[in-house]
């Protein structure tokens, strides 16, 4: 399993990814989940996936060599980033249906969704999840996020925390506990996670942080965390049964 | 759908379940999912229920009418807390056996879960799944909850305060932050919420509380713990880059 999010306030946009791959419980493995493609000053987008990692390494393989063969159609070439989503959609429904005899032979799925992040020249930053069948969605501008793998332990926070106007350290540090959650929720999301960040007009992915779970950062987001829920909890108001209670 | 939860601490055990029952989007009603049978000061138990309403009323009327009759086999009658699992397990096997041919012809998914708490006597205070299959096991002691229905938005916040040690008060407005979570993710799990106290050794269910979105008290649990979140994450560590960000 995986879990991705990409978060969209005012002032930028924040990628995070754990790394955890696995087909079966004997091959576990750590990839990335998060690829950049900028041009400095002129683009810049952010792509994270989950699913079948073989079609999300030859989507990627794709945009790539589209990118090096100045082909016409190309994350370079593309006007809007809906044109972005469409193009990776297309490309993502092409590698599926190319191995689609043998995946329904062996009952393997073959299916990648994808998070598309990004801002092309003058144009305001955008968010879209891209689905396996190629069409694509933005995310809604009330609860400014997309999720995709194992998406329920860390909606919560999200749901509680962004919004429009939340601060771009502010949407890491919440992407940060959203990953955390699902991880202690699911054995099947693992560390080291990663986080992306990228400034509105900025047209370039500046900061990239990997970190692992002895990252004294992570250590302190986790430790402090604990302490918040724990003390938030206990300072909720009282119900009048507790005066009630016998102390054993 | 449904979401019910139990704890178990070393000063008793709390109950919550939310009410909405739905089959289909036209017919939304509201249900209790919690049971309690008690003969005070002699024994306690609460069940919760998720899944198929005709076969959790089925399995509830043949409870009560077997304490009613005074049957051999009873929640009066059992020694052992495992033993009411047992029965209330072949109660939820039989009933589902009696409608399975029309269930499978109509495809209705005639299965419910339960969640059975109680005190027998000086036993120790015990929690217990009951399967559709009529088996069962305990809360695991590291982790002393259980879940039913949707359960993935309300399991982190359980994952982080809940331990032995934990008061029961603290254990309630666990449950109510994490009914909370859920229904705010979830359309289909809906308030009242009830909320049951069982304290170790007091062999009688004496709290029990039904919480509306408009209750005061759950007003200040909501508008409260989403100060605490907020707070919480932009009191967490920062990160480097915070201070490089360009302030448009």
């Amino acid at each position: 399993m995986t879990y991705c999010l990409a978060i969209k306030v005012n002032s930028g946009m924040v990628f995070a990814s754990d790394s955890r791959t696995n087909a079966g419980m004997d091959h576990i493995n750590t990839y990335s989940k998060m690829y950049a493609f900028d041009m400095p000053g002129e683009r810049c987008f952010v792509l994270l996936s989950a699913g079948n990692l073989a079609t999300t390494q030859a989507v990627i393989n794709l945009i790539e060599r589209d990118i090096e063969r100045k082909a016409k159609l190309s994350l370079n070439t593309v006007t809007h980033l809906f044109e972005a989503a469409d193009y990776i959609g297309n490309l993502n429904c092409e590698v599926q249906r190319h191995h689609s005899g043998a995946g329904q032979r062996s009952g393997v799925n073959l299916e990648t969704t994808f998070i598309l992040g990004g801002q092309i020249g003058t144009q305001a930053h955008e968010l879209l999840l891209i689905y396996p069948e190629g069409n694509y969605i933005s995310a809604p501008p009330s609860k400014p996020y997309l999720q995709i793998g194992e998406i329920k332990y860390g909606k919560p926070i999200l749901d509680r925390v962004v919004r429009p106007e939340t601060s771009l350290g502010d949407a890491a540090r919440c992407s940060l506990v959203s990953l955390d959650s699902t991880m202690r929720s699911n054995v099947s999301v693992g560390a080291p996670f990663e986080l992306a960040i990228y400034e509105t007009g900025s047209l370039h992915l500046e900061h990239r942080m990997l970190l692992d779970v002895d990252d004294p950062l992570y250590v302190d987001v986790q430790q402090i965390w604990n302490k918040t829920l724990m003390d938030g909890i206990n300072a909720l108001p009282q119900f009048d049964w507790e005066t009630e209670l016998h102390h054993h």
